[in-house]
């Protein structure tokens, strides 16, 4: 996070294992972002406001905002996804940043109250892995043709 | 529109070629929706909101639609793509419906404002053929992945 890459892909997971799943299928799909994970919302809400009570926190600068996705679980340990999508969304700095949930949930109240906080698109991970695999392509493949705000880039090329 | 058919698809589009690519491609990428087509803004504010003056308007109830998804261009006769979009997001009873932009244009501060209006995803029609294909493709293909607010069903499987 600090070696000057120009990261892109905020993933935000708590499981190890769909947090490479994701990565690898995203990479695959033709996604040549930075990616930075973060296992849960705490930590991200650290690395986008900076630690609780922090004099001087080193948090992403507003042009650097511009280049972020984030990719939000929400079942995550400490606080959780419904919580990071509030604050991203609630506070000006970050509220540009699109949000595409990630999640195994697909109570039909919590994807509700997604969208009521502000997400622009939730997508549920499938439980069978193969359609795992299929539905991050097909995430991949679409954020390729997707425009961001200005200065937001997906791909590399 | 009147036919009971169940519309899930509303493409806001006044050229006639890219409608009809659009159609077309979406369908071959799996979506099985009904669609409906309005050709200039006027006519999808007529039909989200009844036509001005109307003292009855034949608009869709509220449970229909928890089933749209709009497609809308930006640059179209009489009202245009932001006026729409700006109307959609200003209601209450509309806010929820997803908007992705398909449109040509790709200037940074038309960009911006289709997200600060609400736009959900803004998607740039590839001038060039193939790929304008494509991205519909890559669009229909993620779209079966999207979970709606509840009530929204991009499928019809």
């Amino acid at each position: 996070m600090t070696n000057g890459e120009r990261v892109s892909i905020v993933l935000i997971e708590d499981d190890d294992g769909h947090a490479t799943l994701v990565e690898r299928n995203l990479r695959r799909s033709g996604i040549s972002n930075g990616f930075v994970r973060f296992s849960d919302g705490q930590q991200a809400l650290d690395y986008f406001f900076g630690p609780p009570g922090a004099v001087a926190p080193d948090i992403p600068a507003r042009d650097d905002l511009a280049n972020f996705v984030v990719l939000l679980d929400l079942r995550m340990p400490r606080v959780d996804g419904f919580e990071v999508l509030r604050r991203l969304k609630a506070d000006p700095v970050t509220a540009s940043v699109p949000v595409i949930v990630l999640t195994t949930t697909d109570d039909p109240r919590e994807i509700e109250r997604c969208y009521e906080l502000g997400c622009n698109v939730y997508v549920t991970k499938p439980v069978e892995y193969d359609a795992f695999i299929e539905a991050v392509r097909r995430l991949g493949f679409f954020l390729q043709v997707v425009k961001l705000p200005p200065g937001h880039r997906y791909t590399g090329s």
